[in-house]
């Protein structure tokens, strides 16, 4: 670790002046405004100077009910309200007149307020979770400059940056060269990876349509993403032509049945091309054995995916890489940063190890006015037609300038955190009655029953498994309307619903930890 | 138009306090750091007070260089670099360790210094341009709240909001009633239609894949977006699935060649189901003829779909939207407000006339770990299994807040200014000598080729063709590198390289027109 040196006077200084300066400016603009001059009026333009006396304010009102508050273990994380309510509260109709400056910073405050805090330390609803402030300098910055990922002509820092970015991805994942995208989330990042793996196996679906080839079949575990589902539909295959491998009890993909599937869906006429392995797996956070199914996809000639979208984090560190042994042989993979690395929805990517251009080749279409072929630079560097989309939006720089601020040492930091906390919350909970794991987390998912004293040693009960599918429901909307914490529930193959916790955030204590069990316990101990 | 009311000394007021808060509480951050406090060490986690300060650093730096200097008309519009030069200046690679506070400030300015200003006056190179501050503090906002659309649980505010607005938009097209959704971008949109419609004329498709149907057939006009061909690619559709369908000069759809594509299309044994019609061309800004496709589309049982991501803005005009004159008839449409609106990037909606909940069957999957089936709120609510994506950010409340702050009337306005300084520019450049239309702009699009003087009265000439594809890439070279302005080329169905002007920011004035045609001469006359 190298050392830090202490700097905090200068750049404190350097604020007191900046702030005076600011106020001076305001001031004058007060001024020259005189004595009936309003700040803004409806219906017209704002000229520079009161538009950006309105981002101030405003960013005054985003940084306390936003940020302050929101990650304030004090305060709640949610303000829940019916929808009748909330619609009443938010006064959301469009109208044809505008509203004064005042009345628009009261509704900046009121979304925020009536929004559930993702910052907050004890969310622990989904695979995002916590604040990190770089990453979130950097969203900030690419809303305001407003420009579009396609080509060097208006992007051109972050042309270069989604390459470095990409490139540096790709190199944890073992790939010395390759290729890649910052798409829209992970499901599009699947899509992607299907898409080009059919272009690779049957170029021509890309012009005549899949009448011109034979029936695909991809093959994926039952606890994969949805993803999966939902790409084979987009893209003409057919939800039917998704072949479920079995997984063992903890979520992991058994690869003799993706064998024995595959030699089914052969028997059926179908052609194999592609294989989803899974790196955290959405509700067990289950690592499928991937050099197990890389040897399988390579004696079928497969394209091998890992939809890595959760898991992938885990590359930064030394100590839980083992996880992902294997990825290096496979064709593609999801990654979300925004995930377990924090960096803010959405940044989301498909690397790849193709060294062809086949994401160029499988999406291109040319246009002719966006991708000019006599432009006086590289044109190689117009990576826009890689892409599905036209516009798109700048997903790399968050990610780049929080890299920047703690380095790949900081983000490995970051994940060993993660599990850490993860081993401390098992414990606690393993200690507790009332308690019971679903399985072994294999990564910072925990999955448990809590049991409420009226259901303790009645397992064999005719009804117990319908008892306790409600109980998880009941504690979620209590928590929800006091606004404790929050924690998702899911069923899951037979296993009634369950809690799964979500230990991602390094912005979150022991104490959270503990506040949790309790607080569940509180919660449902009338059950 | 309602009274404004002048608020000013109070917000300003309150603004100082604020601003005085903030330096003491970081003070009071400063001391209990004791001596040797540093601001941020590198590779540990920032706590809320230094994550905070950093923040409205930044926050200062962001105001400053990526919008007051880059929507000064007498800064640069870009700053251009070499790739090779532009590298080393931002030293874009990624480290093992992580960086002080004041080195990220540094790069927060450099990135903002070498990205092109697409909020600058002089800016005209694309479909958005200019900035809304309103807008802006929206897309601040959901940044830092940072949070995903798919459910009430997690996104009540959006939720409900994104239904408002959707249906206020809907309600501009003239349909009581329909659905939709937010895409990221048009492209997107313009998939989604596409596949709700293979779904509405085949519904077997989502299950079975194309295998299970008749070879299907698109049509488009030649000078449609390059999304269709991209939409039908990635669908399983084909390009050489998609019929282009010949316009007129000025780039509509000539209705007789659609009929007869389908003629022709049936003949060679494939299904017409899509039409796609485009409000608002990319290059020429043309509006197809809406009712006579409808027409068409009706009497053929194809699904109607109009991609207005450009041009669907002129709804808000009681002037303008003659223009879109029949898309009530349509069954779906794409419109962008991140374009002519300025909600910023990406915003983009897909709305349909639709009232049988085409856009959820279509597209579920049903994940049970996010749509619970037994919540204590209304399941309705949770709109995520109407998208593709599962994680999908907010964007609707940039244009709601946008909305808000000007009204209805506010955004008519903006539309009609675009015309009016459209109007504008045409005259003054029909009196020019050396500037000569491609075609009367119906929109805010405005063609023209510049004719250097070596080259006026020499349209005879076998090489003026060659000779007129040339200046249009070195004017665009020479403004680039001196960062005087930015606008478009393109060569078009045998017409030649010429300029794509797009007029539509309310903050650029005649000046800023004037001098485009000044500049255009001054960099060009010696070609």
């Amino acid at each position: 670790m190298p050392r830090c040196q202490g700097h905090y006077s200068n750049s404190f200084l350097l604020y007191l002046f900046a702030s005076f300066f600011i106020c001076l400016k305001a001031l004058g603009s007060s001024m020259s405004n005189g004595l009936n001059g309003h700040y803004q009026c409806a219906e017209t333009e704002l000229n520079s100077t009161e538009g950006e006396l309105f981002l101030s304010e405003a960013f005054k009102v985003i940084l306390e009910e936003a940020v302050h508050k929101a990650t304030d273990v004090k305060e709640k994380v949610c303000e829940w309200k019916d929808p009748d309510q909330l619609r009443d509260v938010l006064d959301l109709e469009l109208r044809d007149h505008g509203e004064t400056h005042q009345q628009l910073l009261q509704r900046v405050r009121d979304v925020a307020k009536h929004s559930v805090k993702t910052n907050h330390p004890r969310f622990f609803n989904q695979l995002f979770a916590g604040v990190d402030y770089h990453a979130l300098t950097g969203r900030l910055l690419t809303e305001t400059l407003n420009t579009s990922q396609y080509t060097y002509e208006v992007a051109p820092a972050f042309v270069l940056m989604e390459d470095v970015v990409l490139r540096k991805l790709r190199s944890l994942v073992g790939w010395a060269e390759g290729d890649g995208i910052f798409c829209p989330g992970g499901s599009m990042s699947n899509m992607y990876a299907m898409n080009v793996a059919r272009y690779w196996a049957f170029p021509q679906a890309k012009t005549q349509g899949l009448w011109s080839v034979p029936r695909l079949a991809v093959f994926t575990s039952q606890e994969s993403h949805y993803s999966m589902k939902k790409s084979a539909a987009f893209l003409g295959i057919g939800t039917e032509n998704v072949y479920h491998v079995k997984v063992d009890e903890s979520g992991r993909m058994i690869p003799e049945d993706l064998e024995a599937k595959i030699v089914h869906a052969k028997s059926q006429g179908a052609v194999p091309f592609f294989v989803n392995a899974t790196a955290g797996s959405t509700v067990q956070g289950a690592f499928d054995p991937l050099d197990r199914i890389a040897d399988i996809s390579e004696s079928n000639g497969m394209w091998m995916h890992v939809d890595a979208a959760w898991g992938g984090s885990v590359l930064f560190s030394k100590k839980h890489k083992h996880l992902v042994a294997g990825i290096e042989r496979a064709n593609s993979m999801t990654w979300n940063p925004h995930k377990m690395l924090m960096a803010g929805l959405q940044c989301s990517v498909i690397l790849m190890r193709d060294t062809t251009d086949l994401l160029m080749r499988c999406h291109c279409a040319n246009a002719t006015y966006l991708f000019q072929q006599d432009k006086f630079y590289d044109i190689s560097l117009d990576t826009g037609d890689k892409s599905i989309q036209c516009g798109r939006k700048v997903d790399c720089l968050k990610l780049w300038l929080m890299w920047k601020a703690v380095g790949s040492q900081g983000l490995a930091n970051r994940v060993d955190m993660a599990f850490a906390n993860t081993r401390y919350f098992v414990e606690k909970l393993k200690k507790r009655e009332g308690f019971q794991l679903v399985s072994e987390p294999q990564f910072v998912n925990v999955c448990f029953w809590y049991i409420p004293p009226s259901l303790r040693g009645k397992e064999n009960s005719a009804d117990y498994k319908d008892k306790l599918a409600k109980v998880a429901p009941i504690i979620k909307e209590r928590m929800v309307k006091q606004g404790s914490m929050m924690v998702g529930y899911q069923p899951l193959d037979g296993r009634v619903n369950f809690f799964r916790m979500v230990i991602l955030s390094p912005q979150l204590t022991q104490s959270d930890l503990d506040f949790c069990l309790d607080e569940i316990e509180r919660l449902g101990r009338d059950l």
